[in-house]
């Protein structure tokens, strides 16, 4: 059909989350078909992240400068330290603007099944962060799942020597949600965790 | 959030069809995890084909040369010419691989409510192609929508004084489709073609 070098493309963007071959070849002639408005700009911005491309040795953030632009931030609050899984959990929760301090991500979840063990993930350098003072509070931000919540326990074990709150995100209904619709585990958590009302 | 840098490569990716805002988000983490394996062969794909970009003059697809690949493939037929709308309508039937012959890309269909006329269109170029001669059949490969309809009459009408076959796509059920869910055009469309049962 086309040339190599456009099944070449159709097929770099095929590898993408969430596009497949048939949405790739429309975006190859989405970008073929707008040069200056679509496929020159992102040219250049994937030239630019490839150059500047490093992860924060701070937090372990991927970002275009080391440390990140969110450890250099000095409006950040130094006190509060959230630690996620994935960088992807690290930019979901900052789009929520509503964390105000610091994150550690820890690179995976402990997993017997995937044979993930302590040494496989950033927990030394937590320790380490924790250890060196000036933190009054550790978010364990992990994901509801049993692999994330195993992780959860295992950090607060492993810190709860040192002077710190250690805190974990609220299980319960997630706004919108219908009962109706939501699995038993949920429910649960929600009733376990029901507050009287205000 | 994530860098000036970041954001701008997701605003671009988030561009692209197919892709939202969150999806192109996950996409940027993809390729800044993967910098090796995911983001140089997108960078060096997309890099060749914007160096190369060009639209045949010929028939008016877009390739990385002019003639594209299809007009100057010695084994297409040169005698059967498959009029399209766009060129994702080209590569769709191109992908196939059932049309031996070449291509002719309008660039769209006439429209009233849109003010299309036939000079927007590449008409005149394929009046030329087929007055040249050498071709023996014209299918009018238009959509099966109004306005694709109304095109395919209108050159149809263009076409007729030369001595060439003129066919359209065949309407009726899709393979797989189920009454039920079809709408009333198709059904009627079906009926209508009805043929003796072989």
């Amino acid at each position: 059909m086309a040339s190599q070098e456009i099944e070449a493309l159709a097929g770099a963007l095929a590898r993408l989350p969430g596009l497949g071959p048939r949405s790739a070849r429309r975006a190859v002639l989405h970008l073929m078909k707008r040069r200056e408005a679509a496929l020159q700009p992102l040219l250049s911005a994937l030239q630019t992240v490839s150059e500047r491309l490093s992860t924060c040795s701070t937090c372990g953030n991927v970002d275009t400068s080391d440390p990140c632009a969110i450890c250099r931030d000095p409006r950040r609050d130094e006190r509060s330290l959230c630690v996620v899984e994935e960088v992807s959990d690290l930019w979901a929760l900052d789009r929520s603007r509503l964390f105000p301090g610091k994150y550690h991500v820890l690179g995976g979840r402990l997993s017997a099944l995937e044979g993930v063990r302590p040494e496989n993930l950033h927990v030394e350098s937590l320790i380490q962060r924790v250890a060196a003072g000036g933190i009054d509070e550790v978010v364990l931000a992990m994901n509801a799942t049993l692999e994330g919540q195993t992780t959860a326990h295992y950090l607060a074990e492993r810190l709860e020597k040192f002077p710190v709150r250690l805190t974990q995100l609220a299980h319960g209904l997630p706004v919108g949600g219908e009962l109706d619709y939501l699995d038993e585990g949920t429910l649960a958590q929600a009733l376990r965790a029901r507050r009287p009302v205000a």
